[in-house]
């Protein structure tokens, strides 16, 4: 935050202030929404939230409502000393009668981003990575990670107390089957589960003899003074312009589907499936433009928004139509209770256990199946795809100019991860129509760079040094698209196995690009063209190939993937998934080339007898060439790139400054 | 049979034979085990069955045994006239009181093939296609078939009577949901259909507000006079020389593997399951030497056997040795309800729906998961690929004398579909250790080679014409390995679309040959590199890419397969599947290309950090020159079909005449 503030003249001011202008609210009412607006990520907009409490305000009650801001703020970061935080956790299991509570790094919506009221984990334990799961019982206590956090673990958190656990070779069902007490009382919070992991968790405990309770107040909530509240930020409508399909469109079409198949009515708990049907965005996480709310949405097309009220910009609900019923968060699970003997369709593998136990309890037949926004929400219409097109344009622009940048300064042995970084942010803040990065940079040099998720810190930072690799990974949120794009550069020399690996991650990379499929084809089936050319010579690389990406939402979303899972969803048109093969050597560089592409159907094929699909490339920035092992490449790989390249000058050449436009035309020359 | 007989004398007189070579069996038992002689396939020692009754019978016995054969035969041939059937099982349905009885064409053990006794399907409706299912109601009767059927059922069936349906498209389900009347009662016999698929089926039936209802008796049986009896066909020790690991050491395998899951013991319903564990062999269905059993195994590794005692061959009991329980196949389900309140493990895609009945109403728990049979049948040990590599070295020779024979007489314009079939099985049966065909050859020619499972017929047979191709697709069962090819020939000159195609079939065989892939790749993973070729074009074959290969049993085999449908079955060392990409152009021509290949560990790799696996391809046979497109392989493509054929030459030359052998050399000389 930039903005000047001056003193807090006292809730009785105030009050007066926010009376003169209009508003209706209490000054305790004021106390609790900013409140959630502390708990929610500042974005590009950090002071956008005084609309909701006062629209236009102007001085001084705009600058009383921010110096608020900071007291509230100041207030909520009091809490329990880390060291003390198990132990009450285990005299909260004493005052219930439990033996045991399980911790997941989980809100109410199962997703990837959790706001900080959510991050029960990390309060906990002081772990910060992104995934995993404490069990507390009274004697023992675990955490587990995946392998990506197992050496992470041990300097985050304190490990006489908390047994650190490798998720996928010691899995939490495994540690408690083993562990529970026979006759021990498991406690879980139902809103942080999905069916299917109670399910699981269920079978489990049994077999240890045990019971599994759920558990009407989260006993970290209960223990955690100073816990933030839960997000508010204001929820804005996302224009048409720019959804190209009005919400009521999409809310009759996925009404009808649900029909089709027999079911009344879809509990939808996903924040980006919401803010698809209903054309809205917002603010409560980091990094993905999107409200936390909760919907059922009928057969007729009619949608139950069940939101904090709160969080509505002024004049939303005029967007949101007589078709949508805005009902507040808290009434949810009452509504989910009294739906009826009806049949409702639910996602048993991201939906929290809760909603099963209301549906059940109200005589509801669930039908087991997937969101039914996720597939027309991963096939992006042609307004959306338009956007992308232009995001990606201007996006490339940003990071075109970057990697001029870099080339000049790389190479002097002073530039740190950080400030390549922060100056890729510079550039792309000066494009238009920004909103916020779609994740946090990954700029990993040398070692850094074979992190998959490394994430620089004033810690971890360094400066590049001629001889090393340096990746970076980044994209961003605009109104019109989200971005995703990695380049692997060399700084000075590179080593000739660095430019064989390089090459063979390029080969991949290409196979992607030009691959041509049958309707019908998944993700799942392309996968080893990626990977062709390293499993040739043994090498291979430890994460997916694609992930789906939103449009102006999530930079991570289903269904589609190009990974070595088996999967069942075919890649359609209009989906947008990354391609980004990579190779990592632990302690010396880190390989990927990531651009975005989308589904179109194959130009006119001659002779062909099958509905034929291939990619087009989205994302416009140079490769580079220094690292290219040119006898590894066979014609069409070179024709390949040299058309790709020339595509690169042609789109985003025209919006750079002269010197950088030189660099760039040297950058894109024919191999 | 070639066997000559004289006249029957009568069973007074038999008995009396029988009596003096010390046969206890009396007259009667020796008929009833002749009618399940009868009810068996012939196999390539049709009078092997004679040891069953009297071994190392002498004349004039033997004759007498002979001659009762075919009279017994001459009496189950009688049957109802095939336009009365569907009207005599209506009148089953009003004698039970039922709505309504599903015909599927399956037997107890839901496998691929189904002796003449579980042919009802074939019986009712006279449907000879290889899958189906017929559902009869009072009104209305349907039979679904897939796509390969479409058009022969309705030359087949009475569409009056039974109005055919395509199994995607409408699935019984569907037809049932919408068909059976409200309150219908909907019969099923409950060995014929898996646990999964009468699940499936029930909700259906309660969509429909009906009831289904297992029927202890099976309807058709009830009005099947002459209907066969069970098979009898020997069972013969598998010798140890070909097993490679001895019965005992896999029971003991299997057993610790169920009991590190937590199993007490596995039920096994897959009769090759069965035959691999306790190495024998039989006959009890076509192509494939296995007889129809089922077993338990325990955890200490003891078997209990339920099977036919009278198809044991004299001292296979002690083969067996003390850790097999031989009982009687009528005992096994009181056996299942007598095992009560242990944990089972049991195949619910697999086994038929009355274990599971059996077994819940004996208190046991059900441990739904993999026949524990399948996957280390699947990888198979150094003396089974030993024998694989002996077995088709000699089927390689049978097949190029059969292509050098074929190159000389198919261009006369006088050589027929089920000359060149015959010939080919000829020059195999000249070979040593086999024992019969893997499958009914498919020899077809011109538009016939676009049918994939083309069976040729005296209706369909047809010469061959210059111009055409020719596809041929055959193996064997020798006593150390099952094979499995298909070549494609040009007849004459080919067209330039017909190289073009074959090439691109012969580029996805290669890069399955040659691919390289790390530990846990699955043949879902690998699929794409057979179809790329094709895809680049417009083009696909509707099939997949690869099955597994039983050594000396049945030529189809899971749980491993290259497919497009997703799977999470890693290829092992030792697993041996079929690499089979084709092209089809209906009423014009086919293109398959097929070798069978075996995991391996990848050669030294300098450089590898992976475990890597690659094929050795174990089919040696010329693949036809004259197809291919030169122009479209690439350097590498070249080399290895050079490579390939000088192995050819190298295995199989030796093995032939001069003649042939010029013809061969010619044939394999580098492109």
């Amino acid at each position: 935050m930039s903005v000047e503030v001056s003193p807090y003249e006292g809730d009785g001011v105030l009050a007066g202030y926010l009376k003169a202008a209009g508003v209706t609210l209490d000054i305790d009412k004021v106390r609790t929404l900013v409140a959630g607006v502390v708990g929610a990520p500042e974005g590009s907009q950090p002071d956008a939230w005084i609309d909701l409490v006062a629209p236009d305000a102007e001085e001084p009650l705009r600058g009383q409502l921010l110096v608020l801001k900071s007291i509230v703020e100041a207030e909520t970061a009091q809490s329990l000393p880390i060291g003390e935080r198990v132990s009450a956790l285990r005299a909260e299991l004493d005052r219930r009668g439990l033996d045991g509570f399980v911790v997941p790094r989980t809100d109410e919506h199962q997703g990837e981003y959790v706001p900080p009221r959510a991050d029960r984990l990390r309060w906990l334990t002081g772990f910060l990575g992104s995934a995993g799961m404490a069990i507390v019982l009274k004697e023992r206590a675990a955490i587990f990670v995946d392998g990506r956090y197992t050496l992470q673990v041990r300097t985050q958190v304190d490990i006489d107390v908390l047994e650190p656990k490798h998720l996928a070779e010691t899995p939490p069902t495994q540690w408690i089957a083993e562990t529970l007490p026979s006759g021990g009382k498991l406690g879980y919070d139902p809103w942080l589960h999905s069916e299917n992991a109670v399910t699981t968790m269920r079978k489990a405990v049994e077999k240890a003899g045990g019971v599994l309770l759920p558990q009407a107040e989260n006993l970290v909530d209960a223990i955690w003074a100073g816990q933030a509240e839960a997000p508010i930020s204001p929820i804005v409508p996302h224009d048409l312009a720019y959804a190209g399909k009005s919400a009521a469109d999409k809310r009759a079409e996925i009404g009808a589907a649900l029909d089709a198949e027999g079911c009344d009515a879809a509990v939808l708990t996903a924040p980006d499936s919401i803010a698809w049907l209903l054309n809205i965005r917002g603010g409560d996480v980091p990094r993905a433009p999107m409200p936390l709310s909760f919907a059922i949405v009928h057969k007729s097309g009619a949608v139950d928004w069940f939101v904090d009220t709160r969080k509505m910009s002024p004049g939303l609900g005029a967007h949101l139509g007589n078709g949508v019923s805005v009902e507040d968060a808290d009434g949810f699970p009452a509504a989910l209770e009294q739906i009826g003997p009806r049949t409702v369709r639910v996602e048993a593998s991201s939906a929290a256990a809760l909603i099963f136990d209301k549906l059940r309890a109200g005589g509801t037949t669930i039908a087991v199946g997937e969101d039914p926004c996720a597939l027309p929400k991963a096939c992006k219409n042609p307004v959306e795809i338009g956007g992308a097109r232009a995001a990606h344009q201007r996006d490339g622009v940003a990071v075109s100019r970057f990697l001029a940048w870099f080339a000049d300064r790389a190479v002097t042995g002073d530039l740190t991860e950080i400030e390549a970084a922060d100056k890729l942010a510079t550039f792309r803040n000066e494009g238009d129509l920004i909103r916020d990065l779609s994740f946090d940079t990954i700029s990993g040099s040398g070692p850094n760079g074979a992190i998959v998720h490394y994430k620089v810190s004033s810690e971890t930072d360094r400066r590049m040094k001629p001889g090393e690799l340096f990746l970076v990974d980044s994209g961003a949120q605009y109104l019109d698209g989200t971005t995703d794009v990695t380049r692997t550069i060399a700084v000075g020399t590179p080593t000739p196995e660095m430019k064989d690996r390089f090459t063979r991650v390029l080969k991949g990379h290409i196979a992607i690009a030009t691959a041509r499929f049958p309707e019908g084809t998944s993700g799942g089936q392309l996968d080893i063209l990626a990977r062709h050319a390293l499993w040739n010579v043994g090498l291979d690389f430890d994460h997916g190939t694609g992930h789906g990406v939103g449009s102006y939402l999530s930079v991570h979303e289903g269904p589609h993937r190009i990974s070595k899972a088996p999967s069942a969803v075919a890649l359609r048109e209009g989906m947008i998934v990354s391609n980004e093969p990579g190779y990592y050597k632990t302690d010396a560089y880190g390989i990927r080339i990531e651009n975005l592409v989308t589904v179109v159907p194959c130009m006119a094929l001659e002779g062909a007898e099958r509905k034929m699909f291939e990619f087009e490339t989205l994302t416009f920035a140079p490769i580079d060439r220094a690292l290219i092992d040119l006898p590894l490449l066979d014609k069409r790989e070179i024709a390949w790139l040299d058309a790709y390249h020339k595509q690169v000058l042609r789109e985003v050449g025209p919006g750079m400054d002269e010197a950088t436009r030189q660099w760039l035309e040297k950058a894109t020359q024919p191999l």
